[in-house]
Order: structure tokens, then sequence, then C-alpha cells
């Protein structure tokens, strides 16, 4: 692998993407150090950054093919957006959306796909309200790639979700982060991992999984905003490229926590299973993009449960594990009894799902 | 020309782009029309959106050579979106920044343009705060797509330049827009046209111009500061993708009354002069990147002048003419004292120089 170049990996959301993003980008990008407006710094790389009390987050979306199974390049864009921005404790108001196309893309697949970003957008309540349009030539572009921004403000509820939590234990953060999470915090996942991936792989490459599984991809603001009313939540992320695994690891490093987990727990469809068993994969490391990874105070993690089950893209929510310093890193209680490293993907196994 | 694709002149930011976004865009994207935090929605066609007092602007750019004289695709991404910003009457607040690379893609330029993208906006004072990095498969994408997206507040100087203009007539708009300008209002650019097209296409065919000639690539937001303290602005805009022809026809347009343009009055470099004569262009179709047209109640003209050429940006700034209802569209009088239409560009004669 030549090492002046860039690879697949440094975009797959692994340790090879973190090192660039280390290396190469935070020594010329973000704010200084004395600018008083900004309170979620690019260096702290969480999903979204804070300034003058107005939340930003970007994601570019390049998944082939652009038409699957349960959605769509236009929904997943619209959907990401709004959970990056969800995931540190916002109400999405709006999104930009930047589209790239292909000379020669069909009109016909341009409609579907700019409907469908409506559509979840409307479903969502946030509206798309500004936009770009730029068409490369033929063969300079592999189709279509979309961008979308977001902005938004403090979630309503994020104020008394942050009492709550300090009721059980001290907590100096003013947003939902991954260096929120300290030993005895609670793992929840809101539903089964692996499926969007999966979906998108099999579809791809025809392996016949994707007849009973399909794209996850959803808007979880409702959800979320569900669960900050609750109250006791620390941490959350929408586990996307790198999956689980990433996120679990990227809030024990940044936390500096262990993390203890139950595979007996984890919710993942047989179907997933099998497909990652035939192609070698960790269901772990699969992208999802309609979950969210949630660490709550253990006085509230039942309440916040029942919260995320209430809601149609919640009902298969699991409590997995727990944060802890008998270990380090994250630990996988295996099914047997065992114990199994969990680490951060070095890659991603599967390209261009998102 | 096949009608059921997308074509080159789709991306052009002219006449087809427009009816594209008319007809295929605006009926599924946007906010409802009863929703009140929306200012300045998609549907309006600025250059950026206003909701819930925040301003968001979004572009993608695609730049061929990526490295050109004056600047290159991370100097264009921060001071574009920063110039779609000022352009409403905000101050840029912080920018993202999501990058689209080619696999394969050396390493060194990849730090070249993130160096470059930093470099602006810390001249601009405007952070780059949040990202995200894709990575496509070689073949898959010609190098490098960079998005910029930004927020920005009102800027501090706009209620008194609203209270400047309306000193003089009546105003009922609450930000600077492409809808504002009124008979009599006095039209002034910034600058030299058509540097910036001029020298992308000519440095990328190796036609020669590029040797006295660079790009204008610069963030304008302190110039735009400046001339919105001095007062009495009604409209704004960066004469991107079309130029100066498609920057006043959609005044025209929009604002329904008559631009009339005096030619010898046009700041335009004799190179760029001898490079359209040559290549068949119109050098106020040509895209610019470090201009900016301004309407201005024609009471504030000169002030409004002589506040732009305090800048360096805008040394060689113009009055070029005024709206008029003597006429409908956009009407240059010429050298010889003939008069020529001046429509709004089709396609754009240049593609892929933003």
């Amino acid at each position: 692998m030549p090492t002046d170049r860039i690879t697949m990996a440094h975009g797959a959301g692994g340790a090879v993407m973190g090192s660039l993003i280390k290396d190469r980008i935070l020594k010329h990008l973000g704010g200084t150090a004395d600018d008083k407006r900004i309170e979620l710094a690019l260096e702290e790389l969480d999903d979204s950054a804070v300034v003058d009390g107005i939340v930003l987050s970007t994601d570019s979306y390049v998944v082939k093919p652009i038409f699957f199974p349960g959605g769509d390049i236009g929904s997943l864009a619209v959907a990401g957006t709004i959970n990056d921005l969800s995931a540190v404790g916002a109400e999405p108001l709006a999104l930009s959306c930047g589209l790239i196309v292909e000379e020669g893309f069909p009109l016909e697949d341009f409609d579907r796909l700019i409907a469908s970003s409506g559509r979840t957008g409307r479903e969502a309540g946030v509206p798309i309200v500004t936009g770009d349009l730029k068409v490369m030539e033929k063969g300079a572009l592999d189709q279509v790639v979309v961008n979308t921004s977001g902005i938004g403000k403090r979630s309503p509820y994020l104020d008394s979700n942050i009492e709550e939590v300090r009721r059980y234990r001290e907590f100096d953060s003013e947003w939902i982060r991954d260096s929120n999470v300290r030993v005895g915090d609670v793992i929840i996942v809101s539903g089964f991992l692996g499926d969007h991936g999966i979906t998108v792989l099999s579809f791809r490459e025809g392996y016949g999984f994707e007849s009973k599984l399909q794209s996850d991809v959803a808007p979880l603001n409702k959800m979320i905003g569900g669960a900050l009313e609750e109250g006791g939540i620390v941490a959350m992320k929408d586990p996307t490229r790198g999956g689980f695994s990433n996120t679990l690891n990227e809030w024990a490093e940044k936390s500096n926590v262990g993390i203890a987990l139950r595979e007996t727990d984890i919710p993942i469809r047989e179907e997933v299973h099998s497909a990652c068993e035939m192609l070698g994969f960790d269901p772990l490391d699969i992208g999802n993009e309609g979950k969210i990874v949630v660490a709550v105070v253990k006085e509230k993690a039942d309440a916040v449960l029942e919260a995320l089950r209430s809601f149609e893209e919640g009902k298969d929510a699991a409590i997995v594990g727990e944060a802890t310093s008998d270990i380090r890193g994250v630990v996988l209680e295996t099914l047997v009894g065992g114990k199994r490293i969990i680490d951060m993907p070095v890659g991603d196994p599967i390209p261009r799902i998102c």
C-alpha cells in the first residue's frame, strides 16, 4: 500500500482515518483556542460542532448503488445529518443540500432522489432551505454525490437532561459528547445492528441477503428528543462508518474508560450474522444509518430504554453493557463466556455504504 | 441533446439550471410557507437562506485543475461560501468542510489544499469547525470535490445600512436580497471582471493568458462589512457561475426592474478581452471568485464606492449602471453608443471553474 497517497481506508471512519485527521487536518483547520464562540470544536471530533450557540454538522454521501432496499442516497443524506446534529443534543432546524451529479445522469433518478430527500426532511420536520448543484463531465464522477449540512439549536430537553445526570453524578459538560462517559454509565443501542451495511453490500454484490433485510435509514431526531426528555443521557452517537466498534472505541478513548459488553444482549439479526460469517466480517464493524448508541447514568438506564422503545425506530432497543474501570478499551463477553477485545476497525470492511 | 438526462448546462448557473431548480427541485425541497422560522427561503434562490436568525449557505467545488494561478480548490471553497454568506448581509461565523477524494490522490496535494483552506479561513477570521471525509475508488471521481457550508449571523452593520436606505426610499426587506433593487438604484462592481474564469480555462487548456492573469479568489467579508457600515446597500451578489450577466438578470427578474449598463465603465482587463475575443465568449458571462456586485440607493453610491475602494480587494471598484424603468431586462450601452441586450447565459461557456 503506497504511503504517499489517499487509500480507501482513509475514508473508512476507523483508525487510518483517525490518524489522517489528527496528523494532517487538525494542524491546519479548526478555530483558535481563544475563540470563545466555539463551544464544541473541530479537534473534539464529535458528530457536530457548536459555535455561538449554533450546532453545525456536515456529511457527504457516496453510497453505491444510489437506490437500495429501504432507502436511497437522498433519504440517507437527509437522515444522516439530522442524526449527527441530534447526537450532540441539538434540535435540528434546517439543512442545506449540495448535489454533485455526473453528466448524463438520468433525470428520472434525479427526481427520485430529490423527492426522497424532501420526504425524509418533512417526516423529520427539518426543511432543506438552501442548496447547490454542480455537474461534472461524464466519467469524472460515478453518478452522484450528495452533501448535506445542517444547523440546530440546543434541544429544549438538553438542560433538564443534564440536570437529571447531575442528580446522580458530577457532569461538567454543556453538551452530549463522546468524552462524557464515566465508570458505571450504561450502554444502550436502539435496535438491530448491521442492517444498513449488509443490505447495501448484498444488494450491490448480488448475495441475496437483502431479500430478508433492508436498510435502517431513518431520521432519529424525534426519538432522540424523547430520550433526552427522559433525561440522564451523557453521550450519543449514530454508529455509521466503522459501526458500533468505532463508536465505543471513540468513547473509551475520549472518555478514558473501559467498556464491557455482553454479546448475548446485542441485537443482531440472523441474516446479518449469516452474512458476516460468510464474508468474514464482524457485525459490530458494519455501518448503520438508523440507530443510536446511548450512554446513560445507570439510575436512568431503564427509563431511557423505555423511552427509546416507545418509538417505532427504537422498539428493539437493548441495554448491552456498561463503562467500567476493570478493563481498558472495549471488551465483549462472548456467548460462551469468553472475552474478546473489540478494536477500533482499521478500515471499513464495506466501502461506499454511506 | 437528450432531454431525459443531466447535461453540463444544468450545472452552469444559467437559464437551464434555473429551469431545473424551478421545475424539479422546488416542488420537493424547501420549507412550508407557514414555517415562520424561515426568513429567507429556498424558493427565493438568494445566495443564502435564513432560518431562525441563522444564515446558512452551501457550495460544492469541482474546479479543474485543482491548483491554478492565484488559488486552488481549498481557498476557492472557503472564500466562496464566506462570500455567499456575506452577500445577504451576514457576518460569517464558521464553516464546515466536506472532502470527497479519489483513492490514489497524492497526500502532498491533500496537505496543500487543507493548508490553503485553513489559511483562507484564518485570513477571513472564519474558522472551519467541522468536516467530513469520503474516499471513492480510483476512477469513480476526478481527483477531489470540496463542499463548504457556512453559518452566519446578521451583520452588526445591517440594521444601520437599512436605516440609511430608508432615509431615501421605501424598503420592506430585512435582508440584502436579489429582489430589493428599485428604479434609480446604482450598480457598482468591486473590480475587474472575468479574471478567475479566464485564468482557470487558460491554465487548463494551455492558452497562455494566465501569464499576465491570476484568479481573483478572495474572501470578501471584511470589504462587504465596510460597505454595509457605509450604508444604503439593497442587493449584493458575488458573480460566480454565469458571471455578471447572470447576477444582473437575476436582479432584473426578481426585482422587476430594467438595468442599464455602460460598457466603458465596466472594468475588464485587456487580457480577458483578448481571451474572450479569441474564444468567442462574452466577458460578462465569465465567473469571478473575488468580486461583488452591489446595488445601492443613488444618494449613497459615491460613498459606497469609496468604502469598497478603501479595501485592497475593491481598489478597482466602479459604478457601471443603474436600475431603470425605461427598459426591460439588462441592456448595455456599448462603446460606440449602440445598445446590446445582456441575456441570462444559457449555459456556462467554461465548465468546472468553481
